[in-house]
């Protein structure tokens, strides 16, 4: 039986400049973060803006993982969606994990669900 | 200055099999909505399972939208992560005409925001 969904935004700040206009680095990061919550990637693309900043996604089997960048502001946010349920202590560790890929000071998350329960 | 960002996720039951099973549906139903929420698509990608079932995300000038269907249970999840706001009004707006475009009976959506007033 399926739980429902749950969706985990995560927002960095003081993260490198470069790193987060790298398309190559931040598609690793979230494939390697899917990996890490045995997540499974299955297509993914990206959009970089000019001058600067990009937008990057992984579909898994599981749902989907995105990434928006603002190099000039050392922010980002990432969004995991996911039909697989995750503990308060996976989505942080998954979030350290994330932050130390983009060379960022700090994180912070918030997550929703929903489940199957509601009314049919 | 950025307001940070939202990501509101859109629990969906009761719709009709072939629209979750539908690629070119379901992505237009995404674009479309993004539209409707003065939004610009960018960039797209979906994978199909076996033997049913959908991911599908577009990104958008302002982030993304994405929706994973389950057609033998009539559910689908969407969410939309932007870093424009969006009032509760138009958050419920979005979610009816979703429903409608996958003929789903009901719809229930859940929001989180971040924003850039936290630790630098």
């Amino acid at each position: 039986m399926r739980a429902g969904i749950c969706s985990v935004t995560y927002g960095f700040h003081g993260a490198q400049h470069d790193r987060l206009n790298d398309p190559g680095l931040v598609h690793a990061a979230l494939v390697e973060a899917a990996a890490s919550a045995g997540l499974t990637a299955v297509a993914s693309t990206h959009h970089a803006f000019e001058p600067q900043g990009l937008s990057a996604v992984v579909l898994l089997s599981e749902s989907h993982i995105a990434a928006h960048t603002w190099p000039e502001t050392g922010r980002a946010y990432v969004t995991l969606t996911s039909c697989k349920a995750m503990s308060r202590r996976a989505i942080e560790a998954l979030g350290e994990q994330l932050a130390a890929r983009l060379g960022a000071s700090g994180v912070e998350s918030r997550a929703v669900s929903l489940s199957e329960e509601g009314p049919r």
